[in-house]
């Protein structure tokens, strides 16, 4: 994928953090992602589908996705529950959606998002596609994001 | 979900494994879904949007990526290397692809298919959304399909 087509996801996550949580997130650095596993224990996903398809991976640390929630709902949870895993889907929803918003020439609309837990899972990107990986700092701690976009492709008819 | 609309995907995953592979698979058991444990160690994801959007999961147990895999490519596959990976993708999105086709009425386009590996992984799924699961039972053992499909949300412009 195009660097400059990352930028928008950048910013999105950038200002998702900060209206959202008022936490600000600090970008770090920028890697073209040659392993994957993912960055951190829970993980948003959400397909981006249009004149380009895509996938977008917000993948938290638990503390950060304890402190989010915790935040954007109001209480004080503790441990990652259905309310912490909604909120982490919710965010990475946010996130792809202000991001496509600026990407309009590819005129994408964004999927259901699901969020995966597991020890050490990995999130692998079709090998076509290479994905950009960003990790940044939060004053919760780390998070980091995970992009790959290609041209649209055709589905083989069965 | 409505249950009639879980049909067009069960009848996709058994057309592609029966074109793709030459692999019958029969279906077993229908579950709403309870828990979010994958039904198996390597899942394939790919997001649905349009009219509605979804999450498919195909879930394959080690033994049939490795065959499927195989089957495709036309090698001989020992374990879950890249290759792998890609066909387990690949028959993901063929399985959300036709589908989709037989679902008019929600126009809907799919994104870029991930796959997910890790032990004891989990996708879940938004707490809006009930998920239907179905186990299928293969020539060379075990799968699991999981759809959600939800109305059209609108995402927070933030």
């Amino acid at each position: 994928m195009k660097a400059e087509h990352i930028n928008p996801f950048v910013s999105a996550l950038v200002t998702t953090f900060r209206t959202m949580l008022s936490c600000e997130a600090r970008r770090g650095s920028l890697a073209v992602k040659q392993d994957s596993r993912a960055a951190h224990e829970v993980s948003g996903v959400i397909g981006l589908s249009g004149n380009a398809v895509g996938t977008v991976v917000v993948s938290f640390s638990t503390e950060v996705a304890i402190k989010a929630a915790s935040t954007m709902l109001m209480t004080e949870a503790t441990r990652i529950d259905d309310d912490v895993l909604d909120a982490v889907g919710e965010l990475t929803n946010m996130v792809a959606g202000a991001a496509k918003a600026q990407l309009e020439e590819f005129n994408m609309m964004v999927s259901l998002p699901s969020v995966i837990t597991g020890s050490a899972h990995e999130v692998h990107f079709p090998s076509e596609v290479t994905p950009i990986g960003i990790s940044f700092d939060t004053d919760w701690g780390p998070i980091s994001l995970e992009v790959g976009l290609a041209p649209k492709r055709e589905v083989a008819g069965v």
